[in-house]
């Protein structure tokens, strides 16, 4: 595991900061779990309304938690006055995400100027069992001096 | 465009009873259009606790809805009694997902027999403008003998 | 297929200086096609030393001339001074690749400052017989101020 | 990391005598390194005719070697009379590709039934310094009753 040195001492904060501003993650029950420099947790326990046909958390759901795991571990890296947009990322699914609940974990693997790595892993935990359900790779963009907690806008170009 | 003959002559009924049984689409909000041989579409309305901090749709949201139309788009070739799951996807954000509502096309570009080979696209559309959001590429796996109904349970060997 | 308007005049002569530029294409036969704004083909002949154990076109040899043919596309709309890099690619394999010739098509989808969606494919021909291989996505960076003739070195910053 | 027990005791062997019936590997001066139940090893050598303009290994290349140690990696837990395929891929170029000569790491991360999911990883040595290139996430086939020494043939149904 690589050891980073945030640019902002306030990292945490901000990270969290930005999390509290995502409402899909809210409409989840998404929480966020340990953040440091180049990592970060997103947990979220089971509910009806996240699965898919077969009761299992629906994929897209699952994939949905890793992506912001992994925006949020190179937010974590990112100068002040930045906000954090997904470049794209792919992700394969290796087994049902089936458990009480499931977290995802991701990690800086390379900080560039504007690009960041990231990896992800999904876990899900039922009882005694640990399901590892995702594994992913993200790209990621720092967009300076830009704002994260307003709107864009639709005109902006942001690459 | 490819010309797919289905194998269930009631495959648009099979598909849209499996999409109304995906608590996760319910709770998005989310909406089946046209359904085709090999083709699937879904949408969405905007909604305030679909979005990120920047107010735009949430990109795990836009790919989840591509998900769920990649894999309905194959399960149109399906045989009776069967189930899919997603292998992994593969998804690049071009532009922000932002407008009125959002729209997820996919089309099969491979029909093997358990691997199929499916391509969505996502666009936003506000007023008069018209947004490419998502491009990406998913591999869905046929289960044949697998009731879509049923929860497959933890245990299941799934591929 | 989107409209494209160069930065650059000369970009079909920078294309092709850039592609006998490297030295791997010329190990593997590859040769450029068509060459328009935001596009560019690919070619390479069946040789016994591409290939893998079953007589294919090795895989690996079918993403490279899709990798190269994205990176020249993007590259067609770079402004002058400037070098390609390739952020990350993902591609699916539909068929076997086998025939008397591959051709790669690539063709970009958005157009950003620095970064650049270009999908691509890949088809086999042989006879009358015309396969699709590998659809994919890739992410380019343009780095302006770089020399695309110079080695960087190992040091440099890429990105 | 996660212990295998191969199906065949001869997995090694097996191994090996596949990397040397593909012609593109030879091509490229590509040899197999070690080799473990779902793990497996490529080295290349520096060569001028591996690189791309910039005098690195070409990314192409670099995916190359990757995807082949994958797709080894996942073979070594196959049944005897089986091959195998790659079904997608995804890579992430972490650096540019530049040394004395590169090593493709590659390790099965679950193995199912037919589809094994496997990641790898490529870094590149220079005297003292190794630099991380690629991070990759392979999806291999396994086609039972196959063999891996005959030519399949374009109109075998691969999938």
């Amino acid at each position: 595991m690589q050891k980073f040195t945030p640019q902002n001492p306030s990292y945490e904060q901000v990270v969290r900061d930005s999390f509290s501003r995502q409402p899909f993650m809210a409409l989840m029950g998404a929480q966020m779990g340990q953040v440091a420099p180049g990592r970060c947790d997103i947990l979220v326990d089971w509910r009806q309304d996240l699965t898919q046909q077969h009761g299992f958390f629906h994929g897209g759901m699952v994939s949905s938690i890793a992506d912001s795991a992994a925006g949020y571990a190179a937010y974590t890296l990112f100068p002040n006055e930045s906000t954090v947009l997904t470049v794209d990322f792919k992700v394969s699914f290796l087994n049902p995400s089936k458990g009480d609940h499931i977290q995802a974990s991701a990690e800086v693997i390379r900080a560039g100027k504007k690009i960041y790595h990231v990896k992800a892993e999904v876990f899900a935990f039922s009882d005694e069992v640990k399901t590892h359900c995702l594994s992913g790779i993200f790209t990621m963009m720092c967009l300076q001096g830009k704002s994260d907690a307003a709107n864009l806008g639709r005109k902006d170009e942001v690459s």
